[in-house]
């Protein structure tokens, strides 16, 4: 790859919107510099590429920055087209794509959910999904990306919220399974115990399904600070 | 227009999220069927087309159904791509823009902004729009579009904020006043009279600031129930 075309993700290993830009580029086949962030402590280069929201995950891509990780899953897809597609190219299958990944990103991702309304949310999605072994249908796309990165979760809603996911959204459960058979998810996401350590390391040991919103919430804060 | 490819925009005249759709189809140039929902009681028809939201705009292209404003500002710049293009072509300038409206759905649409922190957004968009007649450079584009459906609202900032918004961010008033120079926007936008009165009546009456924010949420949950 040309000096000018080098490609630098700023990052932190626990971030779920972090994991999608990951495996958009490992999708692409996409070699990158990943620069981890200490999210308390911002590196003025984040601030520089930034400066409106001042979180990561940030691509950038000859020199020039690229923010919103399906935003820059978008522009991944639209740069390297010649593999791998995310996005279909029928406009209203995109269009339908584009929905149900901004249901991820407000339903699943959003904050505030009850343990209630989050199962609630899976099991839409799972009438989404369907009989179709991906969201993309025959094969791994733009939905399954946007929601992937929560498989890093589960093991922290099961011990907090005192729930089996296998049990309360088989479907979706499954889907992550077959999701982490490809190498580009499997490398991308953040082991879920690690996801749980890192959880009561910011919340400082609290243990309830509420606090693990607010443990996310905090989460997200540190995005937004 | 043959019958299959039929428009149908299930709407409500208020809603800033529907105005953006009449003005994307107004600026190619396409003629659809207006259907007024009443929120309180929705149209089966909207109940089967957004069974998972609810919630309008939602475009009824040859019999199926777009939802979410800025995806179907997507999918209309893609079909109608013969004129009046609202996205850049250029990947980075897409990403940018998208961005931008990203931030525009989650800062001056969103819930629960202090009237300091609505300024302070208005504030960061004057210095993103700069010396440019248009968000999208010398043409109104996707951004504009995004935005321009808050001068609805201004009215009912200024009367329950108490303040005058072209003191507050002259180039943003500017800038509306410029794009309401375009018939697309001004057929398309709510008279701010007719936003400030529907507030109060969705409010039954309220009139501070702090209830303004309620009143948007108010008028969100319509939308989401």
């Amino acid at each position: 790859m040309a000096e000018d075309d080098q490609l630098i993700l700023l990052e932190w290993y626990p971030s779920v919107f972090a994991a999608r830009v990951r495996i958009a580029l490992a999708e692409k086949g996409l070699k990158y510099e990943s620069r981890p962030e200490d999210l308390i402590n911002k590196s003025p280069l984040l601030l520089k590429m930034n400066p409106v929201h001042k979180q990561i995950p940030v691509l950038i891509h000859k020199g020039r920055p690229i923010c919103g990780s399906m935003v820059t899953v978008q522009y991944i897809d639209e740069v390297w087209n010649h593999k791998s597609p995310l996005l279909p190219s029928d406009p209203l299958q995109r269009a339908h794509a584009k929905f149900w990944a901004d249901y991820v990103d407000k339903k699943i991702f959003g904050i505030g959910s009850s343990k209630k309304e989050l199962i609630e949310c899976f099991k839409i999605l799972e009438e989404e999904l369907g009989d179709k072994p991906y969201f993309g249908g025959e094969s791994f796309g733009y939905v399954d990306l946007s929601l992937i990165p929560c498989y890093s979760s589960f093991y922290t809603y099961e011990t907090l919220g005192k729930l089996i996911m296998a049990e309360e959204c088989p479907k979706i459960v499954d889907w992550a399974h077959r999701c982490l058979q490809k190498e580009s998810v499997s490398k991308s996401l953040c082991d879920q115990r690690k996801f749980y350590e890192t959880i009561l390391e910011i919340s400082r040991g609290g243990s309830t399904w509420s606090s693990v919103q607010k443990f996310l919430n905090k989460l997200d804060q540190l995005h937004n600070s």
